[in-house]
């Protein structure tokens, strides 16, 4: 039993995904699908590698993760295997993968990377429109049934990679920048709570409001209050309790979170 | 093979489901896993809680169904387990479950709960946001796989219960309301069929528009005709013939209707 | 190990295809089940029937797609099963196979179907608005689990179909339709790219627009151009790169695509 995870920007309509699974299941009939998201914004393949990075290191060890957010389809852009740690990943090289690549080399862990170059792991027939189908789905499908992945491709060493932004340290905090906004309207950062060494007693500016300092949970402050608070991957959030903060600041993906050690006297 | 359903409204795009069953499998490999929904309206516990009623009583005996709408989360507010007739439930203690119990002890069916203080049968590190993957994930994951209920945690009796709407008798009919608004925009009521002991002569209102008498299904009328059906799981159904009676109406959650038997003269 | 997959209009908020599910696992307990899409737009059959179309050729042998778009739930229309080629499929009689139909004549296949008409293999209690959970459901689970078709009803051959638009032939090319708008805003035609017998040297007007060949992939073309491409299907298909065509052009199912053979003097 391996389990296979699907996450694209095919969306839920068309079935897209559903042939996919459907390809997957011939080939192994005893994976386990996990569908993460297929609500990427279309063709943006840096929300494509926050949804990726979040969701796998939940998996057990041994799972593979096809990840299709693919603008380059039917061009020369390469389909890519990966090992990242106990994880496996298949993806178009164009930097989907680019958070979990380093966050395996920043964790010591086995980095591998083969160009799947090998069209007998690949449906009989390959459109230029849909490799998710004739490609990724296949390739990942005999990856989790125990083909080993050197078998998939040539080894390569030089994968694609995006520009991530990442915080920068202050005279006295941080510039941090909003990474992924959810459902709720919640914002992740992407200053994860270890850099404040401890320290809650911050002033948080965003888009011309301030917070004072980060509390335990939502539930902690009245509804419609603005907070922070630290999220489940343990990087510092700005929620509004039983509200959305996306709204209510007009925040994006992007923004600049201003995170400040407070010295009272 | 056990069947554990999920119901949240974590929605479809940020992958919070997808990595709950990435934490599933890790756990107990041979559970089938259904989404019952995970569009219910943010926080709406009311909501989440019809979606599981109407759901829970079509999946196979010894089913374990988890629910996650939670806006308490990372407060002191319980998380438990219930065993309802010969189905099984992990949700936080905020009343999600409650018609789901009422049912049970109208039906004179098991009911059982325990107070889920047992860490070991949690992810190691608990994040103050997430309990969906951090908690009742995992703790679904060991029922389904085999760990008695009583494991789990505490025997409690007092789980939190919610105010629910329900039908009352007027001198010539009865005054219910409306319980779901489903994608076809019918309006479902929370007026059981047989609470008319099989008198369809009834003039209905809602909104200021009247139905006379209950038909058999949408197609015995006209397209855009205003009806009366009994619905899947035999309640009291407004709808609109291939249309939305929710749009035409503009109708809502709470809505009363008003049910009158008629006397012809 | 069968897979069984589900297509309907059903949506996403309710639960109702969570319910099917449910049902399914209680009489099929080793089949794996894959959404195509319920999605479909309300009541909207032909659309149905292209989402089944175009996923059911990449199943396994011995797949059961069961389809529900349903306008006619609780009125005589009959229940269908049906074998098409080496898949078998459970719908309503309204339509919903036509194309599938249409496929598996033209390769000469295995075509046969019966009216479900056996009750022993629904659900004990049938509602008038649920069929998908009560009929359809559980026929496709127990055909799955082995059931004979032939015992789930009587041989028909006078399935309903619907009229499907198709291309014609003109004097200098042909006249197309668009039949599928996707996610991305691509526009799928019912003109399969063999028709025009290796010609890509073509006019395509499409909405008072012009687009001059048939191009290899999207990414063969800069950012925001209208282009013509062969489909994952192999079809023609109209789409802007990194864009939306159904936008730009404000395109609606239907819409006649003309494609002209060019003569270069």
């Amino acid at each position: 039993m391996t389990v296979l995870s699907i996450t694209t920007d095919f969306g839920l309509t068309n079935g897209f995904v559903g042939v996919m699974k459907g390809v997957i299941y011939g080939i192994a009939p005893d994976v386990k699908i996990v569908e993460i998201t297929q609500l990427v914004s279309p063709q943006n393949v840096r929300e494509g590698a926050y949804a990726m990075w979040r969701a796998a290191p939940f998996f057990p060890p041994g799972s593979v993760h096809v990840g299709v957010v693919d603008p380059g389809v039917g061009t020369e852009r390469r389909p890519i295997g990966a090992r990242l740690g106990d994880q496996y990943f298949i993806a178009p090289d164009n930097g989907l993968l680019t958070p979990l690549i380093l966050d395996a080399q920043r964790n010591g862990e086995t980095v591998e990377f083969v160009h799947l170059d090998t069209p007998k792991y690949w449906l009989p027939k390959v459109s230029n429109t849909f490799h998710g189908r004739d490609i990724f789905a296949p390739t990942g499908a005999h990856l989790a049934a125990g083909v080993p992945m050197s078998e998939l491709g040539t080894l390569i060493t030089d994968p694609t990679r995006l520009d991530m932004p990442h915080p920068e340290k202050t005279e006295n905090g941080w510039l941090a920048h909003v990474t992924i906004i959810d459902v709720f309207g919640n914002l992740t950062t992407d200053l994860p709570a270890e850099a404040l060494e401890g320290q809650r007693d911050v002033l948080i500016r965003i888009r011309e409001r301030e917070i004072d300092g980060i509390v335990e949970s939502y539930g902690h402050r009245k509804v419609g209050d603005l907070v922070a608070v630290v999220d489940s991957e343990y990087y510092i959030e700005i929620a509004v309790v039983n509200g959305s903060a996306a709204r209510i600041l007009g925040a994006q993906v992007g923004d600049v979170v201003e995170v400040i050690y407070q010295i009272r006297l």
